[in-house]
């Protein structure tokens, strides 16, 4: 995330990476790492490797090995930065994870059976529902995950090798319900316990009796007892996976809080996460990376940014509300430029947390301080410290030189988007897209919907390596080659001098899922 | 607004209408009335005719009489509620205005001089600039505008008569800049003074070098001082209008509150209000009515309506921060039904303001208070008391036998769309249409269009009165006809039994404005 931490990426630019194990060396903490620096597990590199690939010169464009594969073909290539930092502060994560069903009858969860890896995975063999010994079902879900960490690697590190678990367990928590496709998921449970002896039809008619239970002057319960207000919301399935993933990320941020207390775990990080389950992608993105769907050649986005400016109005909300956390040195009101102090008393363009348009203020002493969100596009910054607004991580992050916290105005919720991709048929040149932010700085959707079609269909459609060759072509066009003037692209433009990572990940191995 | 403010509006049910001027008693208020009750003025009903409109068993579909005309041949017509009020608690406001331009030099708004009605609108024949004697320019704007009342007609009222006002006045700041379409709003008034001897395209170098200077390292200015973080945001003249829209819907809703010491305002209403302006539509909606734009049949979409539901998160989010405004009888999490005493302990579905989707937590005694959002759909309830969380007034409601206000929960800011009207042809059958709640509770969008592409499709297209019968066919469709079991629609569907008000606005006028 080029420039995105000025002055908290500044002190670590010296840092020297060791032995491939770990580079950095958080000033002031003398505490161990969680997990060394390393590159995502799937790439199989050696530490020789993992040393080679962080020449900021050559920048070479890591790739996933012919010998290696990810589930459905994946494609996958990352490239370090042009020297911002150290170390590759992009991680990635793959992984097919079978979540085992909760004993019946345990009515509050049972948080030790974690989600087992699943050792073998043959492509387009995978079910949502794996049938166990003694006949129940456990739960299978496909998971990608880009990450994108700045003022160090730490957190990033983590959470690609933690988030996964944090998402399987609390699917744990509904597996049972997620399994039984035709009954709802109760409001409560133990009350109308999940039977399994009913068929689904006994199952929705005992879920609807419930359901009216109470309702006031229902049609058809005439005799009920009045219960004022007394209706029951229907919440689906889907509803139940998204909340999951929500809960996830924000554990996942409560756990890397935690144990700074015991580990050093530098910085934050921005999170996109996809699973695949039970027929349908959820795409959860906290962050600036990105993700969007090609199909026929079409663009269809996945997700949205959450940067200060696409967050200005919730997090100018916040400061009003909460002016402490201004720490007298900011205004939440946002000016087109700095104001000067010659220019109290005349009349200023500004906006507040309720405008998206703009008017004019007298400007007053307190119109002085630093706005709150002050820049443009890429430049943009919230406490003039960071350009991401949703991540995991950054409990420590304080405006240089101050005591004021970033972390209050950072969110670790994730926005989910869902595509049902069992409901449509895929060619093998349909694909997921997932980048981080170095990849879309410099390339449109529609630029890379054209790259990415245009490569594979001079491929062969049986080549399983082709989304792995397309990941690596894209990169390519974001990052450029260097000439004397830096690295360039197409067009004479600047190419990204960032991090860069992407999955492609053909969409026709769903169809065959369900 | 039917069934909108259960327990406040259940005191006016009794209230009585009098010779047309005022039907209503607030209990408690001694108040004079700041505008008596009536409907709008360019219907030119007399007193009689007020009284007979309020009939809530015949329900008489009210229309803009042949010899009425308003701009651009504009349509018009509405409906009272079934009984839910004694009173039409919608009302209406149509104007083309002309804003005096401020004398130039002066630095701080002159707020004597307000916005003019036009005396006569002649169709088709209104510009946007209008040159006075003195060689300089008027700004004209059209102004169309629905309000949708609720626990007393008297927020709907006063703004019904004075919003338009304070459009004007926000207008009538910025009249100068929008008067000179080729040069950017500046940053700040007075440091380089917009000249009317400059020709537009040296005004443009003189700003550009005033947004450069002090821009450290900017291209083409090495000599330039190194100012820290001094950037220059560019503001357009489109987004001055919407900040003008945004706090004049602030001001309507501050004299609101200001002048309840002084007057009887009751209740408070939705705003609904299209302006024409300089060659584009502008759309500001705060509450649950809804516009749209039926072009070539299909629709687009010009307005998102703010209810219980579409606001939950920010509303949760605010109890979450501010929890005393939930007095402590309220919870901001939100569960699909009431929780009872005995299911303490038990794991229920929730969400809080973080979510989207929904997961299971563990009831706790607080978890028994009401949740501030409550209910679905039109049901859907803040506080157990309110069915929409934007719009003017309201200022005094409570929760029903309690010290809660509503009004912290309320937005008074309307959210703004533009549609670039003069870049597009119109033909005759191409229509705003904005109406209140009432007509979209049980008409679509779709169905709407179909109905009213099928009607005009119908007429002469040179009758100017095609629109007004055009709305008043959608009336009908909407409150349906009364049967033996209450009022019906097509297919027996329930018609509406809230008040309806309905504009057709056709946009091939606009076409000849630039």
């Amino acid at each position: 995330m080029l420039t995105r931490v000025k002055s908290a990426v500044a002190s670590l630019m010296g840092g020297m990476m060791a032995g491939g194990s770990n580079g950095e060396h958080h000033s002031g903490s003398e505490l161990p790492l969680k997990f060394p620096y390393s590159r995502p597990e799937f790439l199989g590199l050696s530490p020789d490797e993992i040393e080679c690939s962080a020449d900021h010169i050559a920048r070479p464009i890591l790739i996933l090995k012919e010998t290696k594969r990810l589930p459905w073909s994946t494609g996958y290539a990352e490239v370090i930065n042009a020297g911002k930092s150290t170390l590759n502060e992009d991680q990635a994560c793959c992984e097919v994870l079978v979540v085992k069903r909760r004993p019946a009858g345990s009515s509050t969860p049972n948080r030790t059976p974690l989600a087992r890896r699943r050792s073998s995975l043959p492509n387009g063999e995978d079910v949502g529902l794996q049938e166990n010994t003694d006949g129940s079902e456990d739960l299978t879900f496909h998971y990608w995950a880009l990450f994108d960490g700045h003022a160090g690697s730490g957190a990033a590190v983590v959470a690609a090798r933690l988030l996964h678990h944090h998402i399987a367990l609390h699917l744990q928590e509904v597996t049972e319900i997620l399994c039984t496709p035709n009954l709802l998921p109760p409001t409560c449970l133990g009350e109308e316990p999940i039977s399994h002896h009913l068929t689904p039809t006994s199952q929705r008619a005992l879920t609807r009796a419930a359901s009216l239970r109470g309702a006031a002057g229902a049609p058809g319960s005439p005799s009920t007892p009045p219960t004022r207000f007394f209706t029951e919301k229907k919440v689906s399935h889907e509803s139940l996976v998204v909340g999951a993933i929500e809960n996830a990320f924000k554990d996942m941020d409560a756990q890397i809080e935690k144990e700074k207390a015991a580990y050093n775990v530098s910085g934050g990080c921005t999170a996109l996460v996809v699973l695949y389950l039970l027929g349908k992608l959820y795409v959860g993105n906290a962050g600036d990376s990105r993700a969007i769907i090609i199909r026929a050649g079409q663009v269809i986005p996945m997700s949205t940014e959450f940067t200060p400016e696409s967050e200005r109005q919730r997090l100018q909300f916040l400061a009003y509300m909460q002016p402490h956390l201004l720490g007298n040195e900011f205004t939440h009101l946002e000016f087109p430029r700095r104001v000067q102090r010659k220019e109290v008393g005349k009349r200023m363009l500004y906006r507040d947390f309720t405008m998206s348009g703009w008017a004019y203020k007298t400007i007053e002493d307190d119109d002085l301080k630093f706005p709150l969100i002050y820049g443009e596009g890429k430049k943009a910054r919230v406490l003039a410290t960071i350009g991401v607004t949703r991540g995991l991580g950054d409990h420590n992050l304080k405006v240089h030189d101050s005591n004021i916290y970033i972390k209050p105005f950072l969110s670790c919720c994730p926005e989910v988007k869902v595509y049902p991709l069992a409901q449509h048929e895929h060619g093998a040149d349909d694909v997921l897209v997932l980048g981080t932010d170095g990849l879309w700085d410099v390339l449109a959707n529609q630029e890379v919907a054209e790259a990415v079609t245009s490569f594979l269909s001079n491929c062969d459609p049986d080549d399983q390596h082709r989304y792995t060759m397309a990941a690596q072509d894209l990169i390519m066009r974001a990052r450029g080659v260097l000439k004397d003037r830096g690295w360039r692209i197409s067009n004479d433009r600047l190419g990204s001098g960032d991090d860069i990572s992407v999955y492609i990940i053909p969409l026709m191995y769903g169809n065959k899922q369900n």
